[in-house]
């Protein structure tokens, strides 16, 4: 029986000719990554180890963003206790206040992953980087701590689903909307512990910022990973970003699959997560009326350039609606200066929109946009559970850039249609 | 006895032809003034009046911008309460997420106070509004809720300390290297309930954001307000921001003052307030090294296009050191869009500082840059009192924006000099 891509990966970096679903592996590790809330349990966790040391200075990433410039005192000795660990190690990939971003989005930027690569991170959006053809998975702190130390990690090896992709994508229906759309299909726990693998011709379709934003969900589905094949879109990406090697892996031509799903993108359409599951999908035009108070635009899943693009488009000319809170967050500080560069920040300001500085901020009701009580957001962010983004009794509605901007602007939860474009 | 500028404007919103220092007198209020921490405060006082009522729409300003896009329920509640306190009362200049800004930044540029005005704000740095030759002050959540219900206030009287200011400012000194020397003069209770009125040739050298950076600190030394004549430089101003028709007062030539203090602004030099009184003042120069982790661009008192603009004259083509974090926060969208549109932001991104959306935040130890146990920052806000932004071993060093910028690329307290500006 053949390998599906995730488990040729898992296999090379387990130094074995083949592995299978179920197996149990330990895999050499390209990076480890950790943020500001899950790196300070991961350095408590080292302590208590046997051998003080780091496997690789340079294959350990601390990305600061959950809650800074700091949110309160707390966040800010959490922020410290990072700092210092870095010092100590001599950390390459520290990223800090000005030099920063959300990690999932800093680390493809900076070229610290490239297909092939093994990556885990005490963050559960760290499923990501499967759209560069990466295995890349969520962890505890405490595998984090691990991994830093060791450079290794054990994997019980997945079983796989299939998304067939064909067609094209019509205008406004960008990447969240094929997530959501699968997410809706096949539920929260839809992919538990398995490895969602993209392909067909309609992946030919997705730009990276789509396949990111895709990646960046499978754990939605409860997915331990989601992956795409590397394609020119994909060297093109790893040629403008990094100077590390890559390797390509594909999927034998029998490789096993649980289950195989196929969607048409050129029937896909604007859709939208009601609270409080991700699964809870409908599309624009099938529900009553909506109003919401806020509109965020940003987080790991929707806080690229195209994002910002899309939303621009949208807001240009126009005005937030008197009742809307609208916050845009481009996801790391050189999509802040690209957008800034390309006028996009300037439409927002115009708009009535507000731009907030790289953070992760209100997705996970960190800070920089939380809901009171009764409130509704409509929001590009990943989870919609309850009281994700304040108060208990708030809702989250998620969706595409297109779909956050569009009701930013009419005041309830609509696609751009309603704006005649 | 004739009177101040301050006291002549008290008399005529009392109605009376002479007031004297000490006199306890009933004045109409041409503004009230509240923020997200004040207003529910004062909301709630009102619950208990006999009668529900505000005394003039259009003559009560609600300005969200503590802590606001919300850091966590708690504000987000309080915002909603004041949200619905507008809609209920039909506010006029309520101000939420995307027409905001700091409000005392915030309600100069919209022109809602002009000279001659009376303005009562439950914020300490109300008597920002001197600079524009209006009488203003910080009250209480009572006497907010008063205020509104009634349109009017009691006073005490204030007596005065003149300052006379003469000569031109050197390069890089600025309205806060003046305000921080008076301080440090005086003490931070040297003018307790006084007024302190500028005057002198000196006055014409200082621009209206020097002279709002001045009144704006004038209760750093207990002031009761600050207050400016109005010139060529004001009436430019006001024709620019406002419609409303202003009254120009002047002090009697026999006016009685407690105290004259001379200021030669050609002597000044670039001025920081140490922990943990604004007194604390030392010039450049004249301590040793002291290396800073944070620093921070903004606020009420320094978050105006001059100080972005000072700040970016700084940063242009320069690195913030490794170890600092810069943040650099716009006071309100307005100022944003204009540092936007001049290059300004951009200078400051490529610099390596992050921008913020318009909010009081760090300043008072809100969010966005609270420090952690030992930190430093050097700041152009207002207070560096124990702990006011962050931990209570932290340290708060203010200075101007020049300072502040300067500080951020060297890592220690420094002026432009050092970087052979």
């Amino acid at each position: 029986m053949g390998m599906t891509m995730t488990q040729k990966i898992l296999a090379h970096a387990a130094r074995l000719d083949h592995v299978e679903a179920g197996q149990l592996i330990e895999a050499n590790l390209d990076l480890v990554l950790g943020n500001d809330i899950t790196t300070p349990v991961a350095i408590d966790v080292m302590d208590g180890f046997q051998k003080q040391q780091v496997f690789d200075k340079d294959k350990i990433a601390l990305v600061m963003d959950h809650f800074i410039p700091n949110k309160d005192i707390k966040s800010a000795e959490h922020c410290k206790q990072v700092r210092e660990f870095s010092k100590k190690y001599d950390i390459t990939n520290y990223f800090d206040v000005g030099e920063m971003g959300i990690e999932h989005a800093l680390l493809p930027e900076r070229g610290l992953v490239v297909a092939g690569d093994i990556v885990i991170g005490a963050d559960s959006h760290t499923c990501t980087y499967g759209a560069l053809g990466a295995f890349s998975t969520g962890v505890g702190s405490t595998d984090m701590a691990a991994g830093m130390a060791t450079g290794k990690a054990w994997f019980k090896v997945p079983s796989a689903i299939k998304v067939v992709l064909k067609g094209k994508k019509n205008k406004w229906v960008s990447g969240k909307d094929v997530i959501l759309h699968l997410i809706g299909e096949i539920g929260v726990d839809g992919a538990l512990y398995k490895s969602l693998e993209f392909t067909g011709e309609g992946v030919a379709d997705l730009s990276m910022d789509d396949r990111l934003t895709i990646a960046n969900m499978a754990i939605e589905a409860g997915g331990k990973n989601g992956i795409f094949p590397v394609d020119d879109v994909t060297v093109a990406y790893m040629k403008e970003h990094s100077t590390k090697p890559y390797t390509v892996y594909e999927a034998d031509a029998d490789a096993e699959y649980e289950r195989t799903i196929e969607i048409d993108l050129s029937t896909l359409k604007s859709t939208v997560s009601f609270p409080h599951l991700p699964e809870n999908t409908k599309t624009i035009g099938s529900f009553d009326e909506v109003k919401v108070d806020q509109s965020v635009i940003g987080s790991c899943t929707n806080g690229r350039i195209q994002d910002l693009r899309e939303a621009a488009e949208i807001l240009k000319g126009r005005k937030v609606a008197n009742d809307v809170r609208c916050i845009i967050i481009p996801a790391t500080q050189k999509i802040y200066l690209q957008a800034l560069r390309e006028g996009l920040l300037e439409i927002f300001i115009e708009a009535g929109a507000v731009v907030s500085t790289p953070t992760c901020g209100p997705c996970l009701g960190g800070y920089m946009g939380i809901l009171a009580d009764g409130e509704r957001c409509i929001s590009t962010t990943n989870r919609n559970f309850v009281g994700r983004m304040g108060h208990i009794n708030s809702e989250v509605y998620l969706a595409s850039p297109a779909v956050a901007a569009a009701s930013a602007v009419t005041g309830h939860i609509s696609d751009p249609s309603e704006l005649g474009l």
